[in-house]
């Protein structure tokens, strides 16, 4: 309640259990934390040491309890300047720790728009916004206005080039991410990127190999990861309690957009500017989930329309066909044109079936294995029997904000990410095999042809009718859109 | 509650409103239907004429009402040959009339003894059952014990050539199908035809072209075209108020099969007996309704798995991907491996969407065009605005009883079928187009190329390592498992 009015604090720590005083952050004083939410402040924090740390005498008589002892234990030092040396190792420790990463947002559009108000809204703790960058002056100003001593950049570059952050947050056109990724990794940057984490597999397979050079940490915004549905999904698809995957179906059309929509950013919808439509925009979370829960296919056949609902180029109406290493088959279904849509999954497996919709899940358990009763039951119609039930989830769904607190976590602390930057290429790789299956009209075998389907590409973006101006050739010079 | 016990009854007809007596059959007695329940006990009947039909003397005082006049109306005759012959003429028309179909069934398996118990059950009112074919003599004499004065014969063309008959329920393997077909509209009956027309529509249309020049009644057990929520789905569809159909998904997979039931049949799931699986014997129903509520496709791509979830050749999982001549696109999805199975059938139509699953059906019914919205919205990301309903239907579902009543009245009244023969061929070219996509490869345009799916069926035929008697090319002598 009086944070805000805070401008001193005296510290002392102390172990609870026992009564010892400990230097500061060994206690349980959650100095560590008091620490990061007091540097969050505006301006320059001081910390500063008092030099008389010796056991002085009196100090008998002013700490010892009924028990005739004093509460110093190990701490006792022999003489002031070592326990001065101690203090100040513990306050260098504490403000080491309680330092949040300091990180830019690169991109403050749409997707940068969110994530500057998820830290405004103090929802981040372990992170401090320091930079953004923008090409556009008005977005630049729009956040000045509401965060005075924020950096400003008129380039990504310019930001990643001024040593003022531990980490960047990249929220441009598509394109961008594999060559920001790498720009900022080699600038020795931590890396959050936005999805997808690249328009080809191909460049993005390039930036994973960039990161596995790298210390610092590359992870993607799969804020959908975090959301209890999809995490219970997998874990009961792949706990094993209900054996393979047989089949799974997913309709997800609930993403209606208006030609508005497409025209309101010049690099949206393009070849040459978003290199897809619903494919790369709306579907990278959940061609990941996809991969996530159920594994990877390794033959896909796809149907994408082009400009079916919308007057674009890409497509905005897709259906994938998908089959997997142990035979089990898959379709996916979406489109930007649908109105109310559908978003339903369901998963097929030899002991269980399980249906997500409505932000439910339900479970069908078998109480034998389809396999087993399939070859045993001597009667030709029954089907093995079973019970619904509605699935419990822990109800924890934070989203982008989860992603970045788990990312802060990791670059602080090593906890585990949401997702791992290289992890973005598996999801891309079903994108990218569903539009090189539906360009050439037939199925596409995985690991995919990253050579054919870039070929193709540039054949779109060549082919591309589309008065559009980035082009991914020179992307670094062409970033006069990012963050529409 | 007295009609078992009635011997013989004395008939006079007149019209209620007026109060005239009229000519037996001619008035509101419901003598028709009278007679014909008559008609259906055991045994001959026999009508008699009373010969003193002329105006007799003193009848003027036994008839006259308040207004002194008879109620003989025009029917006044100069003497008694007149009226006698009138009469006759009556009863002869009469007993015409209320003479129910005479019908046989050719196969009492399966089907052909549920045939056997809508008619048992006293379910098919005019309709007599007078003779069964079945090359299991067991199974006739199961039949005979039942109903004492039925015909029993060895052979399906015996039962044809018999006479005995004026139409015949066909309910034998699928290859016989059309081949009964003709054989039975040869002789002069009307046929019903089990599910499916037959295994491959270069029969089914030589079947088709054969009714064409007969002038008896041709038509096929559809039903599921009796049940009210498809009935209601296609009305909302066709009726045009929901515009043009978008996108149809049907997941179909409620039919879980054990390898018992393929065990059960020498004829099932071969490519010589039966012609394939899933395909022929689950879906014709959901086949015929898919084109009977959205239409006619114009390209079919499937992924057919033979043998995938049981020990048997033919396929047991199939996912068919369709596109129509107005650009729309559909999936159906169905497998007999799965438990506990689904049933959703999802239809996007510009003005509407609805899901039909559970047996009931819900409606989204959009405010304006998607189209338009699209067009006009300058809200990117807003859907147009719409409400959710359940649909009532008339909540009637007649089934099999169904389609033979209206088989009957077809013959006798001409009213209206539940689903001509010649429509048969329209499911099947679904199904033999996903299966020859699948054999291919590719996708497959319609109409279908019928030389080609036969020349690939024969080589399946000819690569089959099962060990089944029933080959087509001597089908009509080889009806030796029919009925299973």
């Amino acid at each position: 309640m009086l944070e805000p009015y805070i401008e001193y604090m005296h510290i002392k720590d102390a172990v609870k259990e026992t009564g010892f005083v400990v230097p500061a952050g060994e206690g349980d004083g959650h100095i560590e934390e008091i620490l990061r939410r007091f540097a969050k402040k505006e301006g320059a924090r001081i910390l500063s040491v008092e030099p008389h740390l010796k056991v002085f005498t009196g100090l008998k008589d002013l700490e010892k309890d009924d028990t005739g002892t004093t509460k110093m234990g190990k701490f006792v030092y022999p003489d002031n300047l070592a326990s001065f040396a101690e203090a100040c190792t513990a306050c260098h420790a504490l403000a080491e720790k309680a330092q949040p990463v300091r990180y830019g947002i690169i991109g403050v559009g749409n997707m940068g728009s969110s994530h500057f108000n998820y830290y405004f809204e103090g929802q981040l703790q372990e992170m401090r916004l320091v930079a953004v960058a923008d090409t556009d002056p008005v977005r630049l100003e729009m956040v000045k206005d509401q965060l005075d001593n924020i950096l400003c950049f008129n380039t990504a570059e310019e930001l990643m080039d001024s040593g003022t952050c531990d980490a960047v947050i990249i929220a441009v056109p598509h394109y961008f991410h594999p060559i920001y990724t790498m720009y900022a990794l080699n600038k020795g940057l931590h890396v959050m990127t936005e999805k997808p984490a690249g328009v080809y597999t191909k460049k993005v397979r390039e930036a994973n190999e960039f990161a596995a050079k790298s210390d610092k940490v590359y992870a993607i915004m799969y804020n959908q990861r975090t959301n209890c549905i999809y995490r219970k999904l997998r874990e009961l698809v792949q706990g094993g309690e209900f054996g393979e995957i047989k089949r799974v179906n997913w309709i997800i059309t609930n993403w209606y957009r208006t030609q508005a929509y497409y025209n309101s950013g010049g690099w949206r919808a393009t070849w040459a500017g978003e290199g897809g439509g619903v494919l790369l925009n709306q579907c990278p979370h959940n061609l990941d989930l996809w991969q996530w829960i159920c594994g990877m296919p390794n033959k896909i056949q796809a149907f994408c329309h082009e400009g079916k609902w919308h007057d674009i180029e890409v497509e905005d109406d897709v259906t994938i066909y998908a089959e997997y290493p142990n035979g089990a088959t898959g379709v996916f279904i979406t489109s930007t044109g649908d109105a109310p849509g559908t978003n339903r999954l369901e998963i097929t497996m030899d002991k269980g079936h399980i249906v997500c919709e409505n932000n439910k899940l339900r479970l069908y358990k078998l109480d034998v294995s389809t396999k087993e009763h399939c070859a045993t039951s001597p009667n030709g119609f029954g089907s093995p029997k079973g019970v619904w039930s509605d699935v419990e989830t822990d109800g924890w769904n934070p989203q982008h904000v989860g992603v970045l607190n788990a990312f802060a976590a990791n670059i602080l602390r090593g906890e585990p990410l949401v997702g791992r930057g290289e992890e973005g290429i598996s999801g891309l790789t079903i994108s990218n095999a569903a539009h090189l299956s539906s360009w050439l009209g037939r199925p596409v075998e995985l690991p995919l042809d990253e050579d054919l389907f870039y070929n193709k590409l540039q054949e779109k973006i060549a082919n591309s009718k589309a008065k559009k101006e980035i082009k991914d050739a020179v992307a670094q010079n062409m970033a006069d859109s990012f963050g529409n």
